[in-house]
């Protein structure tokens, strides 16, 4: 256990074994913290709001937190979380094991996130977004969920497993994106998208099945499901599973 | 009051009574700070700057920084401002009272801000904007001012009352959104905006009355202006008003 | 020097005189930082990362870096580096002198950029991109990388000489854009852009010659190239050559 001497610590907070705390980083009171956890510098974690309704932030092990990011108390995080830097994470998230959230992204609290999700940099999660395994948000991508704003209705977007939301897309309220589905860069979303196929554009229409797309690196090789040739970071089980369907 | 051990506050600013200030938070020289002020962990509180004229920054009574956050000297705020995390704010601000600053919003200097103003997360308010009572501005929107960048000519952009910009918009400079009106997520605004108008699109065209929209609770009533079902935040007189107005 | 006695400096960095180090910032072992640089409060200078070979964060002479920045080892800056706050580096970036890196801006690593680049607030630079000298981009662009994300293929988008892109546009893997060009406000390029011309729009497309735009200052002479009339903060000696190219 490396703790900083120029942390402050609460001593009513839960920490696990083998885990290490940055400079100037503050752990409140109402945190609990697996084994082999690593929060870097200038990190505030367990900002206490009522919205919590007295739950704890929960961190699963072997976890890394990056600098300068900020955790609310009320949400949990199974094992092997990892973040980029000043990420922002409210309240009430329930999260699975493995997730990773890029750098400046801003989960807004009240949401789902199963396994092996990806946030890449700056995305931004509304309150009620559902978000299925496997699911990839990059960079200045936003789910929203207000149909009429402001309004106290919230109708969240989900977001089914392997589909993926490139850079710059918005994701209107209520808007369900299906399975292996990609969503094509700088697009608005406002209506379903159907599995296995590719929309982009403002608005976002159909333009193809995800199965004629192929890789630019001259193998020429179907591109989707991207399970077939991305397989970076993913436990070794799911990757040979892979392996094994795809026959890669 | 309580002050930090951690923080750094300078014995020239001037700190009202009841205020918190968190750990290795820096409060500088050029700063006046209300009565039950609480202003959180890691900010940075009155950053000198050549072009405030030596203007000190004033943050009215009752309000909330949130951690991370930096201002600069030479803006001055009304009673209750609330601001999210790492909201950064430069000089020659005014704003009323009871204004909201989302978490990662960039407030670039030199604008004018109403009272009961709300910006939601990561929006962007370019030098020169003048922003009125009751404004909204949801995440990822940009108001911009340069014509033909880069150059010296700044031309603000003028949002009038109760006038509601989705998230993911571009405004562009000089434009003028009228009262009343609704710019729809992911819009590009060239043009000048009619009151009680909705517009949307790349680039926004018009779309419909914001008479004519309805809320989709079931109610079947009409969603604007929002003052008639969204009242969270707002002083009792105010939103006393607005219900005998809308008769709600 | 002037070094805070609230900052954590390793003994194994290398500083140059005349150097200040703010309160709460943190300088690690691998870096090298030249004469009469300033680093604001709160900074991370140095992360560790596999990733940078061993090389070090090297930062030119007469540098300044705002608060709450995050650099990365591995990355190198030629002299009057500027930044505003909280910006992210990481490793493998090769610039010139004089870069300018706006406030919460992401440098996403492994790119090269030239002298007196100009990056707006916000600005997300994906691996792998080219900026050459004298390059401008607005607030909340992304220069894209990955052709069928996510994917193992990174094909950088090359910016040439003078271009500018304008607010929030998003430039599509391997995208070159011309020299002295112009990318209007909220456009999606997914072809390359012919020097000396405007294009705009999603997907954007050819608007007209540069040439044809005007000042709208009242002078009417052209707007671009932007070298005609705006001087601020390059050198004397660039602008007088400036002057005298295009006789203002």
């Amino acid at each position: 256990m490396t703790i900083s001497t120029t942390s402050v610590v609460s001593s009513k907070a839960s920490i696990g074994s083998n885990v290490r705390i940055g400079d100037f980083t503050i752990i409140l009171d109402n945190v609990i913290i697996g084994d082999n956890v690593s929060i870097q510098s200038h990190c505030l974690i367990g900002q206490p709001t009522p919205l919590s309704d007295g739950q704890p932030l929960v961190i699963g092990n072997d976890s890394i937190i990056r600098s300068h990011s900020i955790f609310y108390e009320g949400s949990q995080f199974g094992s092997q979380l990892m973040t980029g830097h000043r990420v922002t994470v409210r309240e009430k998230i329930e999260a699975g094991e493995n997730l990773q959230i890029g750098t400046l992204s801003d989960i807004q609290g009240n949401a789902k996130i199963g396994n092996h999700v990806r946030f890449h940099s700056n995305v931004h999660i509304g309150q009620k977004s559902i978000i299925d395994d496997f699911v990839w948000i990059f960079p200045y991508s936003v789910l929203t969920n207000d149909p009429h704003p402001p309004s106290n209705l919230l109708i969240g977007v989900r977001i089914n497993k392997y589909a993926v939301i490139a850079t710059m897309c918005c994701i209107l309220p209520g808007v369900q994106i299906g399975e292996n589905s990609l969503v094509g860069a700088g697009s608005l979303v406002r209506k379903d998208v159907e599995p296995e196929t590719v929309v982009a554009g403002v608005p976002a229409k159909y333009i193809c099945r995800t199965s004629s797309i192929r890789m630019k690196d001259g193998s020429n090789q179907p591109a989707y499901p991207w399970m077939r040739h991305f397989h970076r970071g993913y436990p070794k089980e799911i990757t040979d599973e892979w392996m094994s369907i795809y026959d890669t």
